[in-house]
């Protein structure tokens, strides 16, 4: 009820009354070798479908592939920045360098990130036309 | 003049009457190897001053260092898709591949952004605060 | 003058000294039966015509119509999740409970949002041209 | 191949070789009962694990819940006309009309959604704090 | 009905039953001394009272104040390049051209807006704190 | 390794190893007229080549030509605030007004920004194709 007139606050294990949500929070931990989960997951614990689909669609896309771990957690982060959300940078981060992400990497990502950005605009400001070479 | 009434059109080589543009359009094409700059180029040498400091910052910028340049590459597509910038996408898409990207990594590509962008609205959403872990 | 040299503060309906900005506070607080108006509208008052203007326009978009008072407060959410802006998600959320948006309603709102900034993406980078049935 | 050199076509029912792709196409025709997909999917049939998750998200995402399907298209709608994604605004819009949106409605959302998007930049720009009332 | 199943077209000043729209559209054929309206009052006619409200604040808003009408216009044209909208981006291009905008003031609108584009995002990326001397 | 773990912090001048971020920070100084140099700067010390192309494009790109100062920091806030970047909207609206602009030229700055972002929202909800007039 009071969740109804305020902001949502994090829901810890213990607190978790919905098995689903217990359930999600031990793969989690599990999969990635971590004794808690991440403030993201505890406030997602509100929605248990949206926790355990978007869990899931983490787990499947961030595996490694065709691409790396931390070629696509280098990417997240690229997003991230580009979106300008806080949290996510700070969680990407992190991950990133876990995965491997040196100081002078993470330089190149935003000096990469930084000029997609400016190109882009210019791009849209001269609205130029797609190169017949670029189009099916 | 009647640049200034409607919208502006490419400036080709042969047409190019700043000796400046000419010389970044030359090493453009030597150092990438083509025979004919993309139209970005093309719009953007109606401003000399930013062609130049333009291409001179991409150069440096997706020069392999301490990542790849097919990294790069996926980076700079991702931010682009992330923008919803049409004529980045399709060339830097070109550019990915060109550098090596196989189909398969393309729909890794893909799928890391479109997940990033999805959580990054939910964790914007639920006013998910940083975890201690990631502040400095 | 202090105001040149730093950020802006609030202006409070007792020392709001032009006529316009008071009436602007009174209609709010009539209209939406509240004690006090929010600071998004305190710092408008630093501008009493756009402070007039976009209450005057907010009033007009938000009043019932085709669709419902919850409804439009949780586009108008969505839109500040996408958009990620810290104070609208805020203070949004709270108009979008006070309306009656329950705490099922509001994970479902966030659940499409993200799937929605999710795909939209995946149409941009596979270029996927509008379908034939879409076009006018 | 060619695939490499250039931008992805869509991939038909009849061409499809993978099974998983003609089984999530089987589904969205089932499911939404038409006739074909639209080009979305058959342009995602290229990585046919984005194509299966994406789709399973979607249903689950977009079926009437705490909130019915109309409510959720113009949500969907509201994001895409944020984001400015033009084939995500063309089909979305038809999904939204198909569940029942008139003209009318259409209105109001796409007057919402501006209006969210000025208020938006104005609580950014004034930097405005958020309320005591709005925080946790 | 029709309007219901497919995309929306223009409405013109001689179709228009509803006399708010031929009196908006008079407004602005005489305010900006032209003999038609631009598609996007045409369009924005669907909604009379949508039209009505975004005209007058539209015209309240550029009109020549503490900032001339060009500086305005390069504003607008700032906001629309950042953002990617094409038809915003084409009108307010003409628009600024015909307040005053040379060649060269174009080219360096779209220096600033390429930069501020990258430099946001390096200040994203690298999480920077507000300095002291910016807070209030 | 303590910066591979958590967040950078910023490099002061004293403890700056690398004598090109010293020879960066002295030119931005002198530049400016300014004692120190901001935390942007600071922080994008970690890496010295960003460091210096970022500063050397900033001031090509921001020193008076067809547009003055003021017009061109007023653009560059007018982007910071569409994109919601937190620093950016602190540091240039204080560096705007450093260069002259006035608390009524904020308040019009806003009012052109709120309103290009709603009508930019608007042009991409109804579709709005490109007038003949501004097409190339």
């Amino acid at each position: 009820m009071s969740a109804l007139g305020s902001a949502l606050g994090p829901i810890e294990y213990a607190e978790a009354k919905n098995p689903a949500v217990r359930a999600v929070f031990d793969d989690i931990k599990r999969t990635r070798k971590v004794d808690d989960v991440n403030n993201f997951w505890k406030y997602l614990a509100h929605d248990p479908v949206t926790l355990k689909r978007t869990w899931e669609s983490v787990k499947e896309v961030m595996a490694p592939g065709a691409l790396d771990a931390l070629t696509k957690e280098m990417i997240y982060l690229a997003v991230s920045v580009t979106n300008g959300c806080g949290y996510c940078i700070a969680s990407h981060s992190a991950a990133a360098r876990k995965a491997g992400m040196t100081e002078d990497m993470f330089g190149e990502v935003m000096a990469v990130v930084g000029m997609a950005n400016e190109t882009n605009r210019l791009a849209n400001g001269y609205r130029v036309p797609i190169d017949a070479a670029f189009e099916r």
